[in-house]
């Protein structure tokens, strides 16, 4: 599998697609806030006030949620260049995601988003702000020569570049037998595969990031990730991946999915630990951690008055199971269904709702989201 | 009608997609190639060879122009670069068109672009060009402050921002019955409307690109035009509207389109000549004229060949008539078809084509497209 070329979130507004599965996203963007008003204060409170200002969103994908960063991020700019009595800063906005996202969708949003910005922020001499799309992947260089300020990225860099390549298919061996992603039943090979190409993206991550950005810039990271100390395979780091594989493996057991292909896909996915992003920080030189928190996200998208917000139509009569499965069925679908075909997705998900709504039965599960700010060094 | 939401190059890849029906706009932007190598040769030859170049395409549609355009910028200053033996600037090449345009088309085409480019120049060094696409209209600010080295534009000046206010039906008043351009019959108050509309947008456009270019920075721009003083009524800068019009009041004797529908539609297109765009110039005050000159393109593309090329199951088959419909259509569709209806499209387009066929009968047409060169002063 090309992971560039065929992860993307669903596209358009229908009933599958992102833009109206995304509550769970939301709800994990809200909580680094705090990290993102911090990160700024800081970043403007200094000597080096910019004059003009670059900002990124890397893995921005589409939906409210894109722009709803944006202007958090340009309302935090905002308050605090109003605290300083400074001009506020011409910002230059690149939103980054794959090449197959998308972009058109959050494009014809724009005009409505300027005109909103001009009506808050009139008066304030603020009309400057630039917002551009950047496909590609953010494993590598995007963006010119220190031309970014302030970074940003939510429920994005768990994804991997590719399929740890130990564990593609076409290496011969099957090490993952009807699992598609860490298992208990893993072998510990399937563990280390994993491993090795998360330190390997997040390295060249960094690497990449750190010659686009000025001194001083900073980061705030958001992905699914594991507790300290917490092993890979344990239930809140991959049990979504499990109960995936369960649904897969039932419809083999039927006939309707071949077992080799369950054998041969593995999700380009992997939910570090804090120690694992640390050391990697370390080992590439170029950031500082100014902060790492920790927090638990339910996964069918907290309080259901926040869903039924966005779906308001159908969410009353939707079970958790449902729900969780649509969420995860706008995210993993595009590879999905590159891999197993189109025609087995929506059995698939039905099954995946059930096993889901029989494991809400037993417990409140939960994903955990690791919120990491970083600064870039002088 | 609001430009800016309605105007798009035809989407996707199908039989009326603009990316199968632009034959014309590549012949145009061919034209423009010398003055391309002859603007970026003087702008890197002088002490000023920058280290980090911005290069901006506006109105860069979606189909195979659009990064033919790109190659061919890169390669004029890759060749520029070895000539002078310095190292290849760091390229950060913006692709804007508005808001609706296909940009998710250019996207997804894009790693396969960077893999040639890297195939072609590897070995020289040069690894850092980065695409992005900028959504906004040209008429107004779209990118930072002295970003820009090298602006382009091919097949988009002669659009408007707007339809001239005072043709504008909610007026009351009918200026331009039965027509829905500039026409022999049009009153003058039609073309004075034009004009006027004509130096507001072109005046703006200058100066919102002064803002955004360094000194010294240059501009080519090519667009459909008139030659020295001819009249904006005369055949060669309107009559593809005219027998459009034809073609709809064809449709209104036989009772498909209603009449006042024909009489509130009116194009936001212009075709200036060159006094009014050297007039325009000089009065905005930030650029000097290096060079301005009047090409003629055949209304079907010039020789089939090339078409065959693009569309090589069909266009034996097709009249000059139904090739310019086809290229017509790929191009004003979504305009037409947000104010009269998708039904009429096929069946317009149809009547369109024997109109230009009968026209070919008489004569071989031609667009006067101008092409012109300047300089952001010091």
């Amino acid at each position: 599998m090309e992971v560039m070329q065929v992860l993307h979130m669903n596209k358009g507004e229908g009933e599958t697609s992102y833009a109206q599965n995304s509550t769970v996203q939301r709800n994990i963007m809200t909580l680094a806030n705090s990290f993102i008003e911090e990160a700024l204060a800081v970043l403007l409170c200094n000597n080096n006030y910019p004059e003009s200002m670059g900002i990124a969103d890397l893995g921005c994908s589409s939906g409210p949620n894109t722009l709803m960063l944006v202007s958090e991020v340009i309302g935090a700019i905002y308050a605090i260049s109003r605290q300083m009595e400074r001009p506020m800063p011409e910002l230059r906005v690149s939103l980054n995601d794959l090449p197959g996202n998308d972009f058109n969708d959050i494009f014809v949003s724009l005009p409505a988003f300027y005109n909103k910005l001009k009506e808050e922020k009139l008066g304030s001499g603020f009309d400057q702000c630039f917002i551009s799309g950047v496909p590609g992947s953010f494993y590598g260089r995007l963006f010119p020569r220190r031309s970014l300020h302030f970074v940003h990225s939510s429920s994005s860099l768990h994804w991997l570049s590719q399929v740890p390549p130990a564990l593609d298919s076409k290496a011969g061996v099957t090490l993952n037998k009807g699992k598609i992603y860490i298992s208990k039943t893993s072998p510990l090979s399937v563990l280390e595969a994993y491993l090795v190409q998360f330190q390997k993206d997040f390295s060249l991550f960094l690497r990449s990031r750190s010659e686009e950005m000025v001194s001083g810039g900073r980061m705030v990271l958001s992905f699914m990730g594991r507790r300290i100390s917490e092993d890979p395979s344990n239930e809140r780091s991959c049990h979504q991946w499990e109960l995936l594989s369960h649904a897969l493996m039932s419809m083999v057991s039927e006939g309707f999915v071949q077992e080799e292909k369950v054998d041969s896909f593995n999700a380009p996915y992997y939910a570090p630990c804090p120690e694992e992003l640390e050391s990697e920080i370390m080992k590439e030189g170029s950031f500082t951690v100014d902060c790492l928190k920790a927090f638990e996200v339910d996964w069918d998208g907290g309080s259901s008055s926040s869903h039924e917000a966005e779906n308001c139509t159908k969410s009353e009569t939707l079970t958790s199971g449902q729900r969780v499965a649509k969420t995860i069925r706008a995210v993993v679908e595009s590879m999905l269904e590159s891999h197993f075909g189109k025609e087995i997705m929506d059995e698939l998900f039905r099954r995946y709702a059930l096993l889901v709504d029989d494991y809400f039965s037993k417990t409140r599960p939960k994903y955990v989201n690791l919120v990491i700010s970083i600064t870039k060094k002088g």
